[in-house]
């Protein structure tokens, strides 16, 4: 473990974003230019994936559904507002500044985040990845040498364990179900499988926190994530698909064409009132 | 208090719609008609609204506040899936088949819950409205004689009494605020107060319940609502919108318009798979 700060988060710690806001306010906690950079990319994440999953409010299969994909939808945006307070320590933005008024080409996120709900099964398998690759990532995060993305990724991995088993359960059931569900699962793991890749990819920002011990490669987790996805999809008997992999991008501001209608959609009311008090 | 029927359920403890529906099944609670189109309606408004807050997750002036109606979507969700298992009750019918699987005009909620959100302040002052009405309405319903009204009743206000807070802190910060969120506040009472009238008009329904002590008169709940909404707005230096009432009829599956686009987005999902067992 470890940290360069003498600052009172340690990880396990319950950390709000406004316990972050304020640890960066004073000085206590400031993050290097590349773990802001960094906190950027989960931020982004998190951002893009709650607002696509806070459609399924009093719309999905079954009610109770319905709670489970907002309430997955709040934790994906409690992380986000934590990454983000955290990643605007370097450049002394707020988190409310980083999600409201960044262009297109300055968001972080990869690309299955924006991809859009489709049908239930897509949604769900969509949400498999994200979460199989999110507990490994934050699993690992846990050890970083920067004490506050240790803190941030330790309330986060629990929320993502319970995230992770939520979609299992899911692939499993529409897999087994219907022959109408199972070739909708299929369909909505061949949809969103291509943009796996991109969550794995190192690149020189990920190299240089890898040899701080801040973060870990992406590609060091593709082999668990490949091992647990895998024992779900055998138990389906699904397997995963053969897809060739979308070009990535997302990670240095290339994003698809659904990221643009999402950010009109979030912005706007910011945008109305720049500056607004409120 | 008191109760007809011998159940475990007793106001005060925390009641799921599954601890519902094993009453219901086992036969320990079973609604009254009465009973059951009551629950019907306050389970509607319930519904409603839920989908229409779910839309500000990412989309708010602020994350904290997306947070926020994100957190009040689910709650008033919960105590929809309450109400709706135990309606269900009478018919034979789950939760999931009546929300899913009614037309509109069997909807029973009134008409300010199916109002679209309009623009922030517009979705404060009709939260602002519905807090303060749920508010005095579960308060009494607390004392129920029927216990499993009560009980709902006795979660939800506790819920409901965040709720209102939180709307009522908005009023005053947008009332206070600049110029511009001062107008729009004004004109979000403006146009939601047309709504008020419809959710305090007794009916025979009410009037017979009233008469075996389930519910009480929704007219009864009014003064309180005007005291302690008139508190707020007095301090907002605002005034109650002098403005006519909407013809109301939501009580009897008379909606506006929009209901219908509401419940297009809310079904189609269930509906593309009539009696899927997922």
């Amino acid at each position: 473990m470890g940290g360069e700060s003498a600052t009172r988060i340690t990880p396990g710690n319950a950390l709000r974003p406004e316990d972050i806001a304020l640890e960066v306010r004073t000085g206590l906690a400031k993050p290097t230019e590349d773990v802001a950079e960094y906190a950027l990319r989960l931020g982004d994440d998190g951002l893009i994936l709650a607002q696509r999953l806070g459609h399924w409010i009093s719309r999905g299969p079954e009610l109770e559904e319905d709670v489970a994909l907002g309430n997955i939808a709040l934790d994906q945006l409690g992380h986000a507002r934590s990454f983000l307070t955290y990643a605007g320590g370097a450049s002394d933005k707020t988190e409310d500044e980083l999600a409201y008024f960044r262009r297109e080409h300055e968001f972080r996120s990869a690309a299955i985040f924006e991809q859009p709900n489709g049908d239930f099964a897509a949604t769900i398998a969509r949400q498999f990845i994200v979460s199989y690759y999110q507990f490994e990532l934050y699993r690992r995060l846990t050890q970083s040498s920067d004490a506050t993305l240790a803190a941030i990724a330790a309330k986060a991995v629990k929320e993502v364990d319970y995230h992770r088993d939520h979609s299992a359960q899911w692939v499993l059931r529409l897999a087994g179900g219907t022959e109408e569900s199972r070739t909708r699962m299929i369909q909505g793991l061949k949809q969103m499988w291509p943009y796996v890749a991109e969550l794995f990819a190192d690149d020189e920002l990920t190299a240089r926190l890898a040899e701080t011990g801040a973060a870990v490669e992406p590609s060091t987790l593709k082999a668990d994530f490949d091992r647990l996805t895998g024992e779900i999809l055998a138990e389906a008997e699904l397997e995963a698909p053969d897809v060739p992999a979308a070009p990535g991008g997302g990670r240095h501001g290339q994003h698809s064409e659904h990221l643009g209608y999402l950010l009109a959609e979030m912005q706007v009311l910011a945008r109305e009132y720049p500056g607004a008090s409120w």
